[in-house]
C-alpha cells in the first residue's frame, strides 16, 4: 500500500446506518426510559440514556503515554489535519478531542459540547468544568469519519507532571470513555518503550473493557529486528500482568504515519497488520450496534432487579406507625432482602447491585413514596429481553446481510 | 552462516579449563570440608561437595514439551548424533541424558553414573532406582562438548500421561539439574505452542534460578510473520504471569536444526538470534566459575552461621545433669538463640536456616557430644570470605583476561 496518499487510509463507502438502532431507541424511550424513571434508576446506577447514546457512531478511544504517536496516527487515519490538531516531540495533545464528521470544520469548546443533546457527552458534565475545560470537539470532512468517531487524548505523563498538572481525575475519565467506546487502542513506542505506574493506573481503569482493547507497538521501524523482538516481548510480558486475564490482546505492530518505513526488515508484517488493524476499524459500525444491543439487554436486566428490590422494600412498609424505624431496620437487612428476592425470583446473584453503595443510595430515599408493587414491570421487561430485543437482533442480522450483499455487487 | 555442516556450530577452539577451579577445590577440601564435618552439615543443609561438583564443565539443561526439538536442538549444536540418541515427532526421549565429552563412544546406565565419583550425578542417588534407570550417560567427541555438557530431558507429557507414565518426582529431578546448571534452556514450539499445567509445574520448580533461564522460540520458521509475532506475544504475555519475576526472560527466536530455514520472512532476524545464543553457550565456561566460586560464598556464609547455632547450644548445656531436658527447652526456644546470635554478631537474616526444619533435624542429635565453642570457625571462615576468595576472583580475572589475549591472537 502506497503510503503518503491524500484521502487517508481506505475505509469503502460510507456504511448506511444500522435502522436496528432506531428501533432501540423507541424502545428505550417508550419502554425502558418511563420505568427507569419510576424506579429513580439514574440515582442508584447510571444516567438516563440519551437519543444520541443510542444512535452515536461507533466510538474509537486511544490512550498511551505522550509522544507515542496518538495524533499521528489519527492524521494518517484520516488522511488529513483535524481542527486543533497539534502534534510534536514533546507532550503536546491537551485536550480530550472528539474528532467527528460535520459539514463545517470547526472546534467546538467543550462546555458547549456537553449540553448538545444530539451528542453523546452530555453526561460528561458530572467531571465539572476543569474537565470540560479540557474537553474540545473538532469537526471536518473524512471518509473514516463517516464510519465512526474518534477521541484523541492527551499523552499521560509520569510522576507529579501527571498527578499534578492534571486538575481532573483522568483515570475515572478515562472509565468514562471507555465504558461507551467501541474500540480502545493503546499505543505503545517501540523506540522507547515505557509503562509507567500512571499508565499502569489508566490501564486498570479500562477493567471489564478488556475485549475492546487493542494494542499498537508504533514506530516499530525505529529499531532492528531483534530489539523490536525484545521490546514486543518485554511489552507482553508487563501487560499480561497488568490486564491480568488470560485472553491475549491483540497487538499491531507497524509504523503508522505517512513516511517511509525506515527499517524494511518487517516491511511485510508491517503492512499485513496495518491491513488487519483496518479491517478492524471497518467492521465496528456493524459490532457498535450489536454491543449496544447487548448493554441495553444488561440495563434492562438490572432495571428488573433494581424494581424488585424496591417494590419488596416498600411491602414491607407499615401503612400508618413507624414508618422511619421501619425502613431503618429494612436498609440494616438489606441483605436479607436480596437473599429473598434471589431465591423466589431466580435472579443472578451478578445482576444484584453492589450493596453498601444501595444502601447508601437507599437512606436518601423516603420509602413511602416508593412505587406500588407493580406485578408487570417483570412481565414488560420479560417481554423486551425474550421477544422484542431478539427480533432487533435479526433484524441487524438481515441488515448486516444486505449490507455486504451491496457491497459485494 | 550455512546449514548442515558437518562439525555443528563453531564454538572456536577449546577452552582451557580455568584452573582457579583447582584453587577453590583445594580451599573447599582442606578449609570448609572438615569443619561442615565437624558440624554436620550434611544432615542440616546438602551433601558434601565432591571434587567433581567443583571441578565439572557447565551443565546446559534442556526442558520444554515433548517434540519441542530439544534432542534435535542437541544434534544441531553438536553436529553429530549422541550414543542413545532418539528423535521423532511422538514423545521420544524416554531418559534424563548426560551428554558428555568421553575418549570413547558409549552409554553409561544412571546408576553406574551416579557412584562415579569424578562425575557429579553422586547426590541424585537420593531419587531411588526409579529415577536412576531413566538416567543415562552419553560419551562422544564433538567440540561443543570441550566446552560443557548438556542434559536432555523427556519431554513433558500432559495430564494424567505426565503424572501416571513418570515414576520419580519429575519437578523435583529438574530442580536438582536446575540449581546445578550454569544455563536453562526453555524450549517453545512456534508451530505449536501449549504451556500445559505440567509445565507450569516444572517452571516453577526453577524458582531462584531465573537468571540462569533462557527461552527458545523453535521452529519459528513453520509460520507466518504474523502468525510468528502472535504466538511469541502469547507466550510472552503467559511466561511473565508464571514466572512472575519483572525481569523479562531472554528469548532466542528461531529454527535450531540443519534443514533449510521454511519461511523466509524472517530469515536474517533468525540468523542474528542463532548467533546471539552460540555467544551465550560460548561464555558460560568463564562464567562458571564465577557462578561456582559466588556458590561457594553463599555456601561457607552458610556454615558459619550454623556453626555459631551449635556451638551457642552447646554452650548452655549443663556440665552434669538435666541434659536431656535442657536440650528439650533450648530446642523449643530456638528462636530466642536465632535472634540472640542476629544481634550479637549481626548476621543477616537471610543466611539463617528454616527455623522448623533445623528444628527437626536438632531433635535427632544428642547436644552433648556437639563440637566445642571454637572461636577459631568465624575467623577462620572470615578469612575465607574476606582474603582468599577475593584473591580467587583476582586470579579468575586474570585468567579471563590471558585467554582473550590468546583468542585474539
Ligand atoms: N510512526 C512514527 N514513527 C516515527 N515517529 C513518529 C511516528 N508517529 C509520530 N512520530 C513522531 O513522534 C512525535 C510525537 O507524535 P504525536 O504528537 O503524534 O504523539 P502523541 O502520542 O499524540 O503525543 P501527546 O501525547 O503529547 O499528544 C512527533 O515528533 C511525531 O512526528
Ligand atoms: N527446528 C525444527 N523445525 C521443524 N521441525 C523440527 C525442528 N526441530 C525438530 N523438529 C521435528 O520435531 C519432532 C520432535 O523432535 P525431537 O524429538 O527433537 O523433539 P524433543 O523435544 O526432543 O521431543 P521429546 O520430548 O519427545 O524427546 C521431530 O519430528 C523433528 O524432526
Ligand atoms: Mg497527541
Ligand atoms: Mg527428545
Amino acid at each position: 500500500m502506497p503510503k503518503g496518499e491524500k484521502e487517508g487510509r481506505d475505509f469503502g463507502p460510507p456504511p448506511t446506518a444500522p435502522t436496528v438502532l432506531d428501533g432501540l431507541k423507541n424502545m428505550y424511550k417508550e419502554k425502558l426510559l418511563p420505568m427507569e424513571k419510576k424506579y429513580h434508576f439514574d440515582s442508584f446506577y447510571s444516567s438516563y440514556l440519551t437519543d444520541a447514546d443510542i444512535t452515536a457512531k461507533p466510538m474509537v478511544l486511544l490512550l498511551g503515554q505522550y509522544s507515542v504517536g496518538k495524533t499521528t496516527f489519527i492524521r494518517y487515519l484520516m488522511g488529513r489535519d483535524f481542527p486543533g490538531i497539534r502534534i510534536g516531540p514533546e507532550p503536546t495533545t491537551e485536550r480530550f478531542h472528539a474528532i467527528m464528521s460535520g459539514p463545517e470544520e470547526q472546534t467546538i469548546p467543550g462546555n458547549a459540547l456537553a449540553v448538545h443533546k444530539d451528542m453523546p457527552f452530555t453526561s460528561l458534565t458530572k467531571f465539572g468544568t476543569s474537565f470540560l475545560n479540557r474537553l474540545e470537539g473538532s469537526q471536518c470532512q473524512a471518509p473514516l469519519l463517516d464510519h465512526l468517531y474518534l477521541v484523541d487524548t492527551p499523552g499521560v505523563l509520569s510522576g507529579q507532571k501527571q498527578r499534578e498538572g492534571r486538575d481532573y481525575d483522568f483515570p475515572q475519565v478515562v472509565e468514562w470513555f471507555a465504558e461507551r467506546a467501541d474500540l480502545i487502542l493503546l499505543l505503545f513506542d517501540a523506540h522507547k518503550l515505557d509503562i509507567s505506574d500512571e499508565f499502569k493506573d489508566v490501564i486498570l481503569a479500562l477493567k471489564g473493557a478488556e475485549d475492546k482493547v487493542r494494542v499498537v507497538l508504533n514506530k516499530a521501524d525505529r529499531v532492528s529486528g531483534q530489539q523490536l523482538m525484545r521490546v514486543y516481548g518485554a511489552l507482553m510480558w508487563s501487560l499480561g500482568k497488568v490486564v491480568g486475564t488470560p485472553e491475549v490482546m491483540r497487538v499491531y505492530v507497524g509504523s503508522f504515519w505517512e513516511e517511509q518505513c525506515q527499517n524494511r526488515e518487517f516491511e511485510y508484517l508491517f503492512e499485513a497488520e496495518e491491513t488487519d488493524l483496518l479491517k478492524d476499524l471497518r467492521s465496528l459500525p456493524g459490532n457498535a450496534a450489536t454491543r449496544k444491543i447487548n448493554e441495553m439487554v444488561k440495563r434492562a436486566r438490572v432495571l428488573r432487579t433494581h424494581a424488585l428490590i424496591l417494590s419488596t422494600l416498600k411491602s414491607q412498609m407499615p401503612s400508618l406507625f413507624g414508618k422511619e424505624k421501619k425502613q431503618r431496620q429494612l436498609i440494616d437487612n438489606l441483605a436479607d432482602t436480596f437473599n429473598q428476592i434471589h431465591k423466589q425470583h431466580k435472579i443472578p446473584v451478578g445482576d444484584f447491585p453492589n450493596l453498601s453503595k444501595y444502601k447508601e443510595q437507599l437512606r436518601l430515599m423516603d420509602f413511602s413514596k416508593l412505587p406500588k408493587v407493580n406485578e408487570n414491570i417483570y412481565e414488560e421487561v420479560d417481554y423486551l429481553l425474550n421477544t422484542y430485543i431478539p427480533s432487533l437482533l435479526d433484524q441487524l442480522a438481515e441488515e448486516k446481510y444486505a449490507a455486504r450483499q451491496v457491497a459485494a455487487s
